[in-house]
């Protein structure tokens, strides 16, 4: 949690940060609400001018303690949520993932990503489960960065698409991965800012291989 | 590693244990070496009266700190290793699991299982990766024997092909996860002693809808 409590420490420091959308971002149809305060992320989507396709929303357990009425107020208008275990179990109060999952579901999102860094991701959707492995890298330098970096890969394939659907929910995972692998081959955005199209699409291909089977 | 620990403790007690093959089980084409002594699993080998098809292997912390050149001896004629992450790092003393692997392969095993409990299994062949998640499930009772229920499953299937390929690998990984995700539904045997084969390949088509995407 090293990286999420420096990021709160930030937060602090900034404690009048008022994030305001650039006007040609006030028309997206798909909105990422990153990890700040429960009420800015409030802030952002109210800017949002048409009713978005698609809101997801990362948080933790700093504003799951302080400010749970917030949260909840703000997961009304989520649809994909993206956590870890340990979130998922304190947002909730349940152990067991799929039970916690349908008490996310009354709270306002119907899709519950849990992200298990070396261990892939799980999505919980009110339809159908889907599990995607971590891609087994030979060298693994920073992790930090990788749950954003998988948000951008999610969240930007599903805008890339027409229509949220449970195959672009999948392949939205997939290359979520597959944003994350990169993200900690190098240090901070390194390899990121020199990843091309074919790089994607070749990995996207290799997490194929490494999940497929035929009964 | 309580389980792992009273196993040691009830070997120690039957120190004298002499494993002898059924006449019937000498000619088995598919052999797996439970977690014992590697020396015993060497004897219970030599019983095998034709060159089997497939042998796999299972071993933990205490033979690869106590008895490393008997271990080293046995997985000589050992094809398919099946251990935990912290076992495959203590084997190697290479903490990167996909270098690990090509340490393993030089030992004799040219597939590696790693069994990760809740987070599925990781199958590293020097040809192909592959990736099953552990089943999720609503409740967990006991997860003793969930990684004996999964080489029982794993070694079970393969059993019942004419080939070990790369195809009946890969269903082999799910069949496992399929009967330790069964395992650990009730407590000890008492979910697999009632278990049918329609509920076997209906929780196999599960797995298959739990990974499946299209890119």
């Amino acid at each position: 949690m090293n990286e999420r409590t420096t990021l709160v420490t930030d937060l602090n420091v900034f404690a009048n940060f008022r994030p305001t959308l650039p006007s040609t971002y006030t028309d997206s149809p798909f909105i990422f609400l990153g990890n700040i305060d429960p009420t800015l992320q409030r802030s952002v989507l109210t800017q949002v001018k048409a009713k978005p396709k698609a809101v997801g929303l990362d948080t933790m357990n700093y504003w799951i303690e302080r400010t749970p009425a917030e949260l909840k107020e703000t997961l009304k208008h989520t649809q994909i949520l993206m956590i870890n275990d340990d979130e998922t179990r304190q947002l909730t109060g349940e152990h067991n993932l799929t039970r916690a999952a349908k008490m996310i579901f009354k709270m306002g999102p119907k899709t519950l990503v849990i992200k298990r860094g070396e261990h892939g991701a799980l999505m919980v959707h009110d339809r159908f489960l889907f599990s995607v492995p971590a891609f087994p890298l030979e060298t693994v330098n920073d992790p930090t960065g990788a749950g954003d970096s998988f948000a951008g890969g999610f969240m930007g394939y599903l805008a890339s698409q027409k229509n949220v659907t449970e195959q672009s929910l999948r392949r939205a995972m997939v290359y979520g991965s597959v944003l994350g692998s990169f993200c900690v081959e190098k240090f901070g955005v390194e390899r990121l800012t020199r990843l091309t199209r074919s790089e994607i699409s070749a990995r996207a291909r290799l997490f194929s291989r490494l999940t497929a089977f035929q009964l």
